[in-house]
Formats: structure tokens, C-alpha cells, sequence
């Protein structure tokens, strides 16, 4: 059996989540995220936002958060600014689309965008004379990391938001990662920092090593109103919610998240620094649990025979770009096993 | 500590459920549910539906499988025929609106709808001189068993399927609490009836012992094509779908499902009869899980004391009407000290 | 050739408004409803309501007019409440739900919904335990005249305001015959008045003696942000959109709006009065230009020969109720004929 | 007063048709364009279609068709490939998303798109592993004349609509100018072939001559099915919409609509010919009615001391591309004063 390194969803929950859900299996709660657990997570969030008067919501996945949030947030001529690369923007079936707004794509290589596009980009529309025919920009969405495994710095964070309160957008960032970036090497957001300079940010759980769940923060006061509806109406209302809080207070109540992601990033970076040391480029100079490096067919050919990487593109050169992730469950034996033959595969070159 | 029975969601999954959830928990799965438990589930729900030509596919929960379902049928001018007391008509804050369709009512006093009644709304709507100006009847949305417990006879649901044939409707059965349907006394419908008599139905997991999900099987071709992508456009794609797929094979490959609805309806039956003995009314006359007794307010405030229970509606005598649920997780033990509470009650009168 | 009493838009436009599109047709204005015949239509119509600070959009239709304020006015989890003969709830195709909102009916016997009604609409959704589960009352919708011909009273709109303004409802009045209304014997409201206790209503155009064309006013701050743009998106923005300007300048520079209206409501007395010295009854009692005699079948029969009408329902004791309109194009002499006809047949019985 | 080339509907309607409007206008019709003036209307452009089985709607505008149809063809996971400077993608405040699809847009230098991009884009989609999670094209749109003054030959046409046939993608013209394209030298394309080659088109009359009024044909039988059901949703559904056909009357009955197109393109090349002569260069190389001349600062300025032209862009060097165009209304007097003060412009450099 080859090992799998395709993405950080192959396996189930972390054992001390899975444990958490059985030991907690026969309590009598009550329904859709009103009980006890939930509540407890809800706490840990909260601390963890440094007292801000956030909301805290819990939902399944990722697709179902975003189109929850925006739609929630937006009016109908408004749409939503995103990376070309974001993921409403390519990998959600036009999710966001459905709900009724367009996204506004911003040219991007590493996954970021940038404060300055985000004005350019608002102030074209306020100035075009034409500007009531052209959708009105009412949210940035970002990802941190990205789709591309890059990380946004604090500075980075701070102009854009302040560039969307100069002109009363929303600014929204996904999470589903949000772990590896809270943890990688050199970051300096924390999750008290996207309290403050995001109106609305969520943590995700699914790629961290929970069965399923993302918990949604808000702050802006207009969006936290009648939220609850909105999950409900958009399919995202859980009926045994108290799964998705037993899971968040797992995370929490121990620092088991934060555990998860320093794991992960361990081994993400011993599968960075074998490719780099056997000369091998990035595609994306990652510093997260999702690495990219390029391949020859022939390196891809040989490495496939035992490891699973998923494919993320093709260079001009006809190389490949390819991605390895690592999770909780990504073990350090099956990480060596891969340096190993890369080594291997390079000595022989 | 009160006894509760307000729903049958208070508790998380039948042991066997999470136990197997476990077992295969570091197993190394492909995503979305092209995994191998998700393709054993499915093998056992199609031999349920004797060899018809199904699809089937697992989602999270039921507002979700219901929109998805709905959105991925009709046309934008077209609705979907309900009971007025549907679930996509009362309790779904709006979902299938929100997806741009109308429901059409039925006014109902069991939570059923006829064949007579379906036959008169698009006759109604074929004749008038302004069809245009009206939506189109589409679709035909029941519940088995209904939001109020009762259940369809396989002649009723057979004369329905006719008369959505003759007009071109699609008939789609919300299952959320099948089992209990499909074991309740009397019952003479199977799961390989509704595959022939309906054009999508799904069998109810959250509701039945799981810890979430729904399993959407569709006959009618023109239904099943693309289906994955509305599901994921929706928010329904599961990114570790072989949570659901696991689930479903408990459910299925020993018979679970139905053990589990047999232990339900037994308690039930007990419920409804200390009821009938001591000479309550019903508002509805269910052989499911859900009881409907009348209670004075004095009584109501009585039982209120050691048991929790749903509130469903008031008489005009002032009466309530109040519901009991009965679940795997339920004890005889409890449903004991429940109707020895109701004999003491009515003997004190 | 029958003479046609089936509309009030069987013709094309008043003489005058005709007159005056040849008179401006070569000049040369702005598109988009940003010209100058616009802008004093505009100023004409807030003068109307008594300097309040209005905004004043013109749009083609009915249909088109109310899609775009409701869905400009609601959030996603939001309802518009209606009767349920309103036009919104039956001869629109769901023109509402294809923006996203579920329409709330009240039953109405003559077409109009009352304070009390609206007020146990919104407590009952307040008090619901589940009201995050069904959809939120954010609008309710009125039509004067109503569909049925009746109008509100100047008390009747005042309890519906002071109702919406006490829960945060917009409300929002179509006035599609709105002349027809204003000039009914005993009313007693006003475009001021409107303007004071809607959030929005419009004044028509179409069934007016305008080509086409329907004034819609926004009192309401919230409403009025960018209204312009939904106008846009949902494809009721004119390119010439002086179109609508003169039009609406031609109905109130001169007081045009009024002679329409109070011709044809002479002439619908006419055809009441006739109907009821003939000792027929009537379907509802509607002081405007539609008239809703109650007949046979061989009444409508023999009438049908010489005069087109609308039919709009059967009693349960066989008899037709049909549907007489009057316009600014209908002739006294052909009024007359019918007149005749009416008083001929009721002889001969 | 400034001459005005801004738009081609700066004026009223072509004479002709503004007379038709007074000559019917005491005609009493039936309703919603099922009266005899539309009836024959449709019958002049079925016999433009070479007798193929057509259907033919009327709608006001040109946002609102195209909103009606591509939501009227697609499902819901399905979008619609436009040039990027395509109307639905630029110009319609998200009208096409407003309805739940998302526009996928190919880059454009000259508004126009290729057969080899289209199928570029779709066996992208197919041969992606997560296919699923992407939109899939379900239409191509494009624009003749393209929103740039470019025309398709009828070779380009044919190829695209190869590639649309081969991959089961529908195909819509939008032909808000449609006149314009078919008139202009070296054209190859016929109403015939447009008939053939397309599932969908329009025959624009706004910006052609008439007050307003597009003709759809639909040439696809599946898009044919209840399409007056959508059309009155999305509130395109005109109560007097005799005056739709009246004035494609007008147009097609004596060869109005021609006519008006060779008007205006000749005085369109007389613009374009005085631009050329005097050394400017154009932003497209439009054969059509509109015309892209690139003027520095100083030209524009002097330029629009008596002309009212549109600014379209500005190059790198600081020269700005503007906009005239040219329409039944415009004069060869004002463009001879056009001719002559470029000319003077020119000689004083």
C-alpha cells in the first residue's frame, strides 16, 4: 500500500477527539449547537480573541461556511474580492455564484493579495461613470494560509483591513487551515489579531484533525445579527451540534490545536528540506503543511510508485508541480520513508 | 436530572455506529466519498432497492439533502407540491426559497397530501387562462413517516407516483425518520417501493442512530446526472466522506437500522398506551417514534417536573398538545418511570 | 368586433402622453433615467408627497418593480408578508422566490390584510421556539387598490404602519392602479400619506394610460442606498429611460393622473350601478374601475356575445363571477351599450 | 448645446416606428404579446430565419434578456463562458450571477472569443481530477457586434458552434446591435445563419431604433419549453406588449431595420475615416457603428468643447480611447461639423 500524502483529510479525527465524542456519547443535550459543549467552546474562542465581543458559531465544512458568510454579509448587487487562485473562486462549484453575488477575482501567484489591489480595484469602481452597471465590491475575502500554503504577515493583514474600513467592506478571512498558519516559522498573527482586524474569520477543524467542523468568529456587530437563521436556511445547522462542540473543546480545552499543527509543520518541513537539498524548486515557497515541490515526469513517475501527492499543475518546462500534505496523523516513520527515496532518487541523477 | 424525550437527537450514535467510526479511524481514505466504506454503503442500499438502477449518495443533514435535492430537479419557474405542514414549508427557515422555488401548499391535518389533491393543484394550474403568470408545479415533496408521525399506505403512495407520471412530476420522499416508517405496525412499504414508486428518496441517519447523515437515493436518470457537483456547490461534499460511508455500512450490513427502529417503536407503543389507558386524546394518531398526547396545562406542568418533552400546539379548550420521541438510545427503564408517572397522575384525578 | 372590458391595458397610451413622446423624440438626453424630463417628473411627484425626502425610480412594470424593492429591502432569512390573493403571492411565477424569499400569505376574503393580522404574524414567529427555523417576517406588501378592486382606508394603512414600524418590517405598497384608488369615492388617502406611512410604494404607470411604466418612491434611508444598482441587475434599468420621465411628467404636470382615474371610475359606477339595479350581486365590493358582477352561466353567455370580460371564479352554486374593467380608454358610448345589454337581459327574466 | 455621439440612444424612436405606435394606438388588443401586431411580427422574423422551427419572444431590454435566457438554459451547477469584456461579465451589476451562475470569462483583446478557447476551457474542466468542484460550462455568450464594435465572420461562428454541438454547450448571441454587424462591410453572417448556428439569439431594437424592444429566437427545442413561465418571473413580461410587436413590425415589415443599420454605418466610416486621415490610431478596429479613436488630452478637450463623446480607456502613454457612435438619429449635418473640426484640429499641429 502506497503512503498517502494527498491531503490532510485521509484519515479520521485525532484519538483525543474521537475519544472526547465517545466518552460524552450518552449525555442528553440539547439541539443545534445550543448546549453545554458547544457553550464551553464558544468560551475557549472567545478567551482566545482576548475578550473582543465575538460570536461563535459552528459549522460542517469549509464551501458551506464560506457561502454562509457571504451571503449573509452581502447585498445583492454586491460581490465578494478574492484571489483568482481563492478557493470560492475555483474549487467550490460556483457556491458563491449560487447564492446570488460575483466574485471579483484579483490577479495573484503566491495566493495573497495585497491592500493596494484591493483599493485599486474599489477605487475603478467608484470612479467609473458606468459604476452602478458594475457590481459594488462589499467584502475581501481571504484565506490564511492560502490555497498556495503562503501566510499573511500582521502588517500585511493591517492594510487590508485598513483599506476595507476606509471604504466599509467586510473583510473576511478562511481559516480551514488556519492552524499551520497560526504556528509556522516567523508568523506573527495570532487569532486575537483576526478578531480585531477581521469583521468575520473562521478556524477550521476538518484539515486539523477533527472528523468535520469549522468554527466561525464574528466581530462586525451587522453580521452577527440573525446569523443563526442563515446557517439554518443555507443547509448548516447541525441537529446534534454538540459534535461540533465536543470537537472544539477538544482542540481547545488543551492546546491540543496548536499541539496538531506544530506536528504537522514538523514534518512538512523535513519533506521542504529534502526536496530543497536534493535541488528542488517550489512552486510556492510554502511555510505550512502543504509543500510543492516540481518534479521531473520521471521523478513524479518514481516517487508515485510508492507515495501518493496530488497534482497541482504543469510548468512550461513540462515539469510537474505537485503537492505533499501532512496532518496528525502524517507519521514521522512515513516521512522519513519518503526522504529517504528522494534521496535515493537524487543520488542516482 | 429530568428524563428527556423532546427529540430523538439529544443522545450522539448507537455504540455500534461509534465504535466503527473508530475501528476504521486511521484507515487511510480517498475523499468526498469515493471511498471504499462509502461504496459498500451504497452497495447495500442498492440490493434494498431490488436491484433498481440507483444512485446513491450521502449527505449531511436533512434541510441540506432537501434544498439540494429540490434545486438540482426544477426549472427556475417551477415549485414543489407540499403538505403545508412540510418540513421545506415550516421549519427550514425559507431553504428552498432561498434556492429560488416556491413551495406550493397542501393544507393538511395528518402532515399527508392525496393523490386527489396533487391531481386538483395542477389541474388548477393547467386550466387557468393565466398558467403563465403562475409557477409550475414541478415537483411532489412528501415525508414518510410525516413531521406528524404518520405514515403512507403503499396504495397511497402509488396512486401519488400516478399521478405525478401522468403529469411529469418528480415525487421525492423526505425520509429523515424512515425506519420508523418502514417498521412502524401496519406498514406495508419497503424501501425497494419507494425506489420504484418515487424519483428520490432518502433514508434518515441523523434521526435514526447516527451521528449525522442521510443517504439521497435517486432513480429518475435525469436526476442523477451531476448530481456531485450540486452537492458540493451546496455545501454538502463531505471532505472526509467516508464518515458517512462507515455509518451506512453499520447501519446496513447487520440489520442495525431496523433493530434500532424495532427498539424506538416499542417504547413508543408504550408511551401511546399509558397515554390511551388513562384517557388522553391524541392530536395526532402515530404508530411512529413521535407521540402527540393532549395534556391539560396542570398535567403538563406535572409531567414537566421529571421529564422534558416538546410543546406542539395549543387547543382551542386551552388544552396542549405535546410531544414524546422515543430513540436507540431510549431505556425501558425511563419509558417505565414515564408511564408509572402517568398512572399516578391520572389516578390522583 | 366585441367591445373589450377585460383590461385596463387593452390600449395603448393616453393621447397626451403619446403626444408628448413625438414632441421630445428628437431631443437628445442621457440614458438611464438621468435626463431632465426625469428629473421634473421627479420633482413633481415629491412634491406630491409633501416635501418629504423622497427618492423617486422609474421602472417598466409591476413584476419587474416589485422583485427589485423586495429583494433590495431583505436580508436572506427574510419573508414578505402578504394576502394571499396578493399578486406577489399568485400571478408573479415565483417571481419573489426566484430572488430568494419566501412570501408569508395571510387569508383574505376582499384582498386586504389588517393590522391585527400582521401583528399575530410577527409574535407568533417571535414566540416560536424554533423561530430560527422558519422564515423572519422583514416586509410586508400591500396593494392599493387591491387586487379585488378595494381600497384602504387612511386608519386601516396607519395601524399596518404603526405595526411594522413597532417589529422593524418595511412596508411597502403597490400601487399598480393606484390612481384608481386616490380618486375612489369616500377614500381618504393620499400620496403624502403613503409617502409618510410606507417605506415604499409606487405609483403606477402601465394600467394608468401610460405606455408602460411604474414610479416607485423610497422613503426609507436603508432602501434608498444604491437602489440604483438592483435596478440595474435585475434588468430594469431603461437605456432610454426618458422614456419614463416623460410619461410620468406628461400624468402630473397638468393633473392628467387624476382626470384618467376619476373617467374611469365614473364609468365603472355606470357598469356597478347597472349590475346592481339588476339584482345582482357582487363577487367583492370594489369601489374602483374593476367590477366583479356575479352572473349565469347563460348570463355570461348572452353578455359574451357582444362585450369581452375576464372571468375570476364560480361559486359553489355554479354562478360566474366575472371581472369589467374601465380605463382612460374606455367610451361612455360603449358603456352605454352594455348598460343597455345588462337592463335588455334582466327584462326578459 | 454640445452634438451628442455618446450612445446610439440618445433620442426617441426611428419616425417610422414612433408613427405605427400612434396609428394602433385605440387598436384593443389582447395582452402580454399575445396580440395579432407581435404575431406578425414573429412571422417577419421567422421567414429571416429561413423557415427554421423558431420560437420568437419579445423583451424591453437587453440586461434583462440576457438574464431570462441563460437562466432559463442552465442548471444550477452550471456557468456561462463570456469574453471578459463581454456585457454579463462587465456591465449588468451581476445580473447573471443575481440568478445563480457564474460568468467564466475568456481574456479578449478585441471583445471577441475563439472556438480553440472554448474548447480549451471545457476539456480543461473535464480532464481536471476535481471536476466536480469547478463549474461547468453549460454556454457559451457571445456578443455581434461585440461590445468593442468587432463582428464575427461567419466562419469564426461556425467553429464556435462546432465546438458547442461536440460538448453539448448551448450557444447565445447577444445582438443588443445586431443590425449594425449585419450590415457592415465584409459581413458574412445572416439572421439565417444565426438561426442555424446558434440555440439562442436576439435581434436588438433599443439600440437599432426603437423606443425599446429586443426579439429573442430560439432555435434549441429544450430552451423552448415554458420560456413565457420565465420571462414573466424575471419580470420581462410587458402587459401592453403590443408595443413589442409594433415596432419589430415597424422594422421588419419594409426593411426598416436595414435601412437604419446603413445609415448609421455609413456615418460611422465617415468618422472613422476623418480619424484615420489625420493620424489617429483606434483602440479596436470597429467596422461598425461605434467607433474607438485614441486622442491625446489636448484632442479630447478641444474636442469636447461641442461634441459629448464617451471615455472608454486610457493607454499607457496617457492617451485616452473614447467612443462616438452613430444611429438613426444621427445627422450627416453634425457629423460633416465632426469631420471639420478634426480636420481643423489636425492642420493646427
Amino acid at each position: 500500500m502506497p503512503i498517502r500524502f494527498e491531503s490532510d483529510y485521509v484519515e479520521g479525527a485525532h484519538p483525543k477527539i474521537l475519544q472526547k465524542l465517545v466518552d460524552t456519547n450518552f449525555e442528553q443535550c440539547a439541539g443545534y449547537s445550543t448546549d453545554e459543549h458547544s457553550a464551553r467552546a464558544r468560551e475557549y474562542i472567545k478567551a482566545l480573541c482576548g475578550g473582543r465581543d465575538v460570536d461563535v458559531h459552528f459549522l460542517v465544512g469549509g464551501t458551506q461556511t464560506n457561502l454562509t458568510v457571504i451571503c449573509a454579509a452581502l447585498r445583492p448587487h454586491q460581490g465578494v474580492i478574492s484571489a483568482d487562485t481563492g478557493h470560492i473562486n475555483c474549487h467550490e462549484t460556483g457556491a458563491i455564484e449560487a447564492t446570488g453575488h460575483k466574485v471579483l477575482p484579483i490577479p495573484s501567484t503566491d495566493g495573497k493579495i495585497y491592500a493596494p489591489d484591493v483599493r485599486r480595484m474599489v477605487e475603478n469602481h467608484l470612479n467609473d461613470p458606468d459604476f452602478e452597471h458594475i457590481v459594488q465590491p462589499g467584502m475581501v475575502y481571504i484565506s490564511n494560509p492560502t490555497e498556495n500554503g503562503t501566510v499573511y504577515s500582521k502588517a500585511e493583514l493591517t492594510a487590508i483591513s485598513a483599506v476595507c474600513r476606509e471604504y466599509g467592506l467586510f473583510l473576511f478571512a478562511d481559516g480551514a487551515r488556519l492552524g499551520y498558519a497560526l504556528r509556522a516559522r516567523d508568523n506573527d498573527v495570532t487569532i486575537a489579531d483576526l478578531a480585531e482586524l477581521c469583521d468575520c474569520f473562521y478556524i477550521g477543524g476538518t484539515k486539523m484533525g477533527a472528523l468535520f467542523g469549522e468554527a466561525v468568529v464574528i466581530s462586525a456587530p451587522v453580521l452577527k445579527k440573525d446569523f443563526r437563521y442563515i446557517i439554518k436556511q443555507r443547509g448548516g445547522m447541525l441537529a446534534k451540534g454538540r459534535l461540533l462542540g465536543v470537537q472544539f473543546e477538544a482542540f481547545f480545552e488543551d492546546n491540543l490545536y496548536y499541539e496538531i499543527a506544530d506536528h504537522a509543520l514538523k514534518l512538512a518541513m523535513m519533506i521542504k528540506d529534502v526536496f530543497a537539498r536534493t535541488g528542488h524548486g517550489f512552486y510556492y515557497d510554502s511555510p505550512t503543511n502543504q509543500q510543492f515541490p516540481i518534479l521531473t515526469e520521471a521523478e513524479a513517475e518514481e516517487l508515485g510508485r510508492d507515495f501518493v501527492f496530488c497534482p497541482w499543475g504543469r510548468l512550461e518546462d513540462g515539469r510537474l508541480c505537485v503537492r505533499f500534505c501532512t496532518s496528525w496523523a502524517t507519521s514521522e516513520e512515513n516521512v522519513q520513508k519518503l526522504v529517504k527515496a528522494v534521496e535515493v532518487m537524487a543520488q542516482k541523477q
